[in-house]
């Protein structure tokens, strides 16, 4: 079996085998090839596709291909939770602590962002002291002690992927199904969970834009679940806005708290207690997920989600009364209230522009090499389907300086679009993925 | 403009400028993008095509990347010819001389051998003290004073498809249509002759396999040489057997002087003086290309075109006497003859087979840096259509040892199909493609 008989194959179109999957997933994660040819090999696949067999096993392939954490010494079923990533989107930081409080361990491990999308363990990060770097031995210690714990990738998890998720990257290979399906798939793997809830996001500020393509994604990704034998439950929902009304890495872990301590509401909360749901059902927790949601609004309203919460940032060396006092949290130099200047309503949102403004602001990188400012941000006070008149509220920016505002404002301002005609408010979720089908969840569900 | 673009907007199968054409020809030639940008665009290109335009950009912009020869001080139309290569293939060898002693100057620049395929060098490299390594200037100045030279490349010529060429073949992207078209014609343009004559190979032993894909690689490099403005013949001919009857370096320059000499012929002249007329039809020294033919066979006769052979010899550092006494060539240690073992007729040959026979032997090469047995090789006594009893002559095998005869005699056993059903004889041209279209040509013409 050689490199060039396998992209050969590819590029007729011919389905690869086991061995010669994890020949070349073996080859990526050691560098035995040179990375011209993995870089034929991913265009081959981007333009001629894989089967659902293929991509379970190159998935099991890439997660074989380093180290595997070993989550047992943990009792209960341990419930993962993806989400394909957006703007304002701190569900992580909301879900993690009310489904511990709940009773159902938590055993996280989140990434950082890049590009438009924010990532929890720069969101974290902005707390002061708090440490997003446990060996796998404190890790399993601190979730089987309070439950929960939120923490960057440890060891040696998925090499393979590593190798082949930074090739896609400059071959423009990153947009293929199955290669979405295993490198996200591979690592949740690799992280030794039970069960996986993803969150896969559709709309302007997603990876995949069209509601077809998200749910090919959220099919794909449930059926290779499946044959890897673990169960998946897939939602797709909207990224035509940002989630939260707050973007930034301070400003977001301010709207969890703010959420935990039953001061916020809204589609941040709506969608925190949906996939919140479904972990507590698969967790075995809830009979079904609508009760899980039931037992999380229970945890907001009894102190014991924002209670978790500030366990989680003590044992991770954070200040945890950052909960009782969101202005401990970083503050940016200039805070200037901007307003709508028109009249009308606000009918359609560029969510990838708006990240970008965020990422521009300081908030995040467009290299893993930048450096961030947690305090940079802006809170957004309008949403798809508001009627807006020229005085009303639009948003807040939180920057470095007032040029940086300048910037910001301008680019939020065209970023939203603001039309005569009434609009009805964005739906959150579009459907439910399990492996018995597709459910469509109608408007306002 | 960025790489990423280029391969993204061809990964969505779209047609790229003359600008970003000419942006990646140059980085290749540079190397001033990675091999792995490269290879994943050669993989979209492979699998999305190219127009005719494309093509063409690609064509010049590989051409413009290095040196052009100047061959403006040769008087005359200088037309070059190009084989895309076959087994047994010694057309340079004998038409070159014929066309110079015809009054068309001949400047050539050839290539190496690899794989099942020979290298006109690497025959010529056969003749004790030839050197085929000449500067451009003592290349022009032996073109002016003997009409003609065959030597190997000279300058930095399209280095583009230097980087590009080494790539595809260890990216399983040799076998794309635009590909191949430029990367033939880039350096055929660079080698500055006016007009080209192709010898587009098919069967067996050829890069395409069929007939049809074959006529495509020919229409292709026609519509793309009209495009750059250089008119260009292409005759596709059969490699379903050897072409010569010698197959191996000396044994092909003995068969090149035998036919000279007047005292051999077959389908290795019949051929030669076809691509030879059109080149003197092409040079505006015959008023058809059969009229060149026509000047060829008296160039046999009267002994113009072995005169011719022996000048370029010695002015290449040979020895010409060679042309005289063929025994002066190289001789290998073992020749053993061969016979059919079998009644019956000679049905099919696997050409690319019975190539790589002769690679084993010592006569190709695997790799470029593979040394060569000038020697080795042998000669095949029967042709398709042919009648044999078991006593008929096969071959006559030209080894190293006879433990490579033997092996060499089972591959050519197993190479060569004997059926009980009479077989007519393959003929050697399929079509004539010019500008004015396909012309296809019916058996035995």
């Amino acid at each position: 079996m050689t490199m060039l008989e396998i992209i050969g194959k590819k590029k007729y179109g011919q389905e690869l085998t086991k061995e010669e999957i994890a020949f070349f997933a073996e080859a990526a994660a050691e560098k035995t090839v040179p990375d011209y040819q993995l870089a034929a090999l991913l265009m081959a696949i981007r333009l001629n596709g894989m089967t659902d067999r293929e991509t379970t096993d190159l998935t099991l392939a890439m997660r074989d291909s380093g180290d595997i954490a070993d989550l047992s010494a943990i009792p209960g079923i341990k419930v993962d939770k993806h989400s394909t990533g957006g703007v304002g989107d701190t569900t992580t930081l909301v879900l993690a602590p009310l489904v511990a409080a709940c009773g159902a361990p938590v055993a996280k491990m989140s990434g950082r962002g890049l590009g438009h999308t924010g990532g929890t363990l720069d969101k974290l990060e902005s707390i002061p002291g708090l440490s997003v770097t446990l060996s796998v031995e404190d890790f399993v210690r601190q979730v089987k002690e309070i439950g929960v714990a939120v923490i960057g990738q440890t060891g040696r998890l998925a090499p393979a992927d590593k190798t082949l998720y930074g090739l896609r990257d400059v071959t423009s290979t990153v947009d293929s199904l199955p290669l979405i399906v295993s490198s996200i798939l591979s690592k949740k793997l690799a992280a030794g969970s039970d069960a996986i809830v993803l969150d896969v996001k559709t709309g302007s500020g997603a990876i995949m834009r069209t509601l077809e393509d998200s749910l090919k994604l959220a099919e794909s990704m449930v059926r290779v679940g499946e044959l890897a034998g673990k169960p998946i439950v897939a939602l797709v929902s909207s990224m035509d806005q940002p989630l939260g009304t707050h973007v930034g890495n301070a400003l977001e872990v301010k709207e969890a708290i703010d959420i935990l301590a039953g001061r916020a509401g809204g589609d941040l909360l709506e969608v925190s207690l949906t996939l919140g749901g479904f972990m507590l059902h698969l967790a075995g927790r809830a009979e079904t997920p609508e009760a899980g949601q039931q037992m999380m609004k229970q945890a907001i309203a009894s102190g014991a989600g924002l209670e978790k919460m500030k366990q989680m940032i003590a044992a991770q060396g954070g200040d945890p009364s950052v909960c009782d006092d969101v202005t401990r949290l970083p503050r940016a130099k200039v805070i200037r209230p901007v307003s709508c200047g028109v009249s009308g309503w606000v009918t359609k949102m560029d969510t990838m522009a708006l990240g970008m403004a965020a990422q521009a602001m300081g908030a995040g990188r467009l290299t893993m090499e930048d450096r961030l400012d947690y305090s940079v941000g802006y809170v957004l006070q309008v949403r798809i389907g508001d009627r807006v008149e020229p005085d009303t509220p639009l948003c807040v920016l939180h920057a470095r300086s007032e040029a940086d505002a300048d910037r910001a404002e301008a680019a939020i301002r065209s970023a939203i679009i603001f039309g005569r005609e009434h609009c009805g408010r964005a739906q959150n979720f579009h459907a439910v993925v399990t492996k018995d089908g597709v459910r469509r969840l109608g408007a306002g569900s």
